[in-house]
């Protein structure tokens, strides 16, 4: 059994109530045995039961639930970072793309890249985030765009689940774009999806959501509806890239289907907003993508005023979001979303995890809850998100034992 | 004698030439020997007397000139993390200040603080930053505002650059604010600056330049002027924080009184432009203060394109950019000033070199100049930039000196 103390504040997270209702606890503890949370409250107010915990002492800095990082792309093969300075330079989207660059060029290199290459750069990747405070890290396939190199992808993620501490949430996402072989037949490819991907990737147990990227240049309202229904009827829970950079009526479409998050969305218009409040749908935010590409942030307030949930990610991908810091992410939702660091704090622990379906698991600092645990180097989370530091993450606690300890 | 060899990109960042000429050198090798660098150029190409140098395998990485962060408020009080949430909320500035927050509450806590409290502070601070690769920080007074205050800490500068291995380039900024005591008798307060403490400070060699802040609600052009000529006769360098809220006149000043520098300048009109490239003043661009407070972003390309050299900084201050992480001030530099990663890495290197007159001795990888040099886990420049990481410094060298070493 042990023991966190000497907490200057605490946040509980818990997912229900407002954005904003963090479960702040000044001068707190923490009580955790055997990878569950036994008891969390005020330091004074520690049960005598618990007086023979191993204690720790957190030097009176901030301790919130592991954070979670509920919308990445993180098995990928090769970068791109030339591109980011052509961009610079002025030229467009389509001029790189029509020189082999874009995300076909990722496509190749994934397809390119063996197995043991891929799982080892999405290893790095993840340590960095572990070391930051991530706990838990949902996955998205999509850059195989065929039957092997799909199951390539998902199978780096089920290694991974074995040889490394975080949780992984793999999402499949075949639907990403029309693979170029299949521009000239969507339909077969969606088949291969439905008919092939689907099934296999359920009896193999490599995900546990189905993703589809619904816009211009990507997938239709209505291939998104097929593909989407294909996978809940097999038991997925559903994901959609919606609303990025044209509005579709993909956010629609999430409510309809149950989905439980809908993420980007950019170009979300203020009906939408209560649908996705009616349906309990998860908005998404991808701040770091609107930073990357110069784009509009996603209005932030007016979901949250209509009652949807929004969780902060990082997007990590080699294009339009190459960075895998999470706490960046939230400093960007602060300042270009108009989202204070308690509703950001929210958005990266209780509220992603009910992007991901784990809310009654993870996200928050309450008995039951899994000992996901960060150790913030700040006496306060306005302190956290305002003062930005290369990394502030002073320790971490995965699943009970020490990950991290810098204290 | 050391040799750094396996480089896969080296860049010697000379100081002249255009801004995007970084001098980069791919399967680079470097020389160096009782803090000097002695050869930098193809490993293929390394002559025989360097053959029996201590060889260092930089793994194929990228290296550069150790980092120079121009322009930072590195001593203070207290912080406002506060505040940020409170903007965030949509309070403004002139609400907080006038509820006690703002730059004065700053200077209140900077007054209370002790001596060795502020040192430990920016010490603490200092280290991060060499953390990161920065190996020289410009540092201002201006938290103080009265005689003992200044002086105290300038103080601190000093008693750092003794204990600690990053060099400090210490500025006088007593003309930051007019101080709430003389608000109603600003001349005498010019006067202290003038008669007083630019005396004893030259006297005791405390500062290498003198800083003013002319903006509407600090000083006037014609304030700014006395102050810096005062500080001209008595061997002072100058820089100038200018056009930073409103268009002053201040830029235009710079280039009259031949200032090192020119700070901030987000409203400074085109024909500013000239002035600047006429004399030789650098400006200084400071895209976290931007990014913090939501301002615009420093026409960077106007200048770079009349000829003007633009360095990078961060203004690390507890207000409006509480952050020394110039890595993150680089990217929103290439983001949001238009500016290429070979531009901004000599933003960071030669041309802030330039920024603090230093510009023969640091801020170049070239024969004769000091062994001050940072390698970043990246391929290149564009890598790095783009993919941003909590740290991508892999190593750095101070004055010929290992101070991190990861590689």
């Amino acid at each position: 059994m042990d023991l966190l103390h000497n907490i200057s504040q605490l946040a509980t997270c818990p997912v229900n109530g407002k954005q904003e209702e963090i479960g702040s606890i000044s001068d707190a503890a923490l009580v955790w045995e055997f990878g569950k949370i036994l008891w969390v409250g005020k330091e004074n107010a520690l049960p005598d039961t618990y007086r023979d915990a191993l204690p720790h002492d957190c030097g009176g800095r901030l301790v919130i639930p592991g954070l979670i990082d509920c919308h990445t792309h993180l098995c990928f093969g090769g970068w791109r970072g030339n591109e980011f300075a052509q961009r610079i330079e002025g030229k467009s989207y389509l001029e790189i793309a029509a020189a082999g660059g874009g995300i076909a060029s990722t496509v190749k290199a994934t397809r390119e890249s063996s197995f043991d290459v891929l799982k080892q750069k999405a290893a790095g990747l993840l340590e960095e985030m572990l070391a930051l405070g991530v706990t838990t890290v949902e996955c998205k396939s999509g850059y195989g765009l065929d039957y092997d190199n799909e199951i390539k992808q998902l199978e780096v993620y089920a290694a991974l689940q074995q040889e490394q501490p975080l949780d992984l949430v793999p999402t499949f996402l075949g639907a990403h774009i029309i693979p170029p072989e299949f521009t000239e037949r969507r339909d077969d490819y969606i088949e291969l999806l439905t008919n092939k991907l689907l099934p296999e990737i359920k009896r193999r147990e490599l995900a546990e959501f189905c993703d589809c990227y619904i816009d211009e240049g990507a997938y239709t309202v209505s291939e998104g509806r097929k593909i989407l229904q294909a996978a809940h009827a097999l038991g997925f829970g559903l994901k959609i890239h919606a609303e990025q950079l044209t509005h579709t009526g993909a956010a629609s479409l999430a409510a309809e289907l149950g989905a439980v998050s809908a993420e980007h969305l950019e170009r979300i218009t203020v009906k939408d907003h209560k649908l996705l409040a009616d349906a309990g749908t998860v908005a998404v935010s991808l701040p770091l993508a609107s930073m990357y590409l110069k784009d509009d942030y996603i209005d932030a307030r007016g979901l949250i005023e209509a009652g949807v949930a929004v969780a902060v990610a990082t997007d990590l991908n080699p294009g339009s979001s190459p960075s895998g810091h999470l706490p960046l992410a939230m400093l960007q939702a602060c300042l270009n979303q108009a989202m204070t660091p308690a509703e950001v704090l929210k958005g990266a622990t209780s509220i992603a995890a009910k992007a991901i379906g784990r809310e009654n698991l993870i996200g928050s600092l309450l008995a039951g809850y899994q000992a996901d645990i960060t150790i913030i180097d700040a006496k306060d989370i306005n302190h956290w998100m305002y003062h930005f530091r290369a990394n502030a993450c002073a320790a971490v606690i995965k699943n009970g034992v020490w990950q991290h300890n810098r204290l």
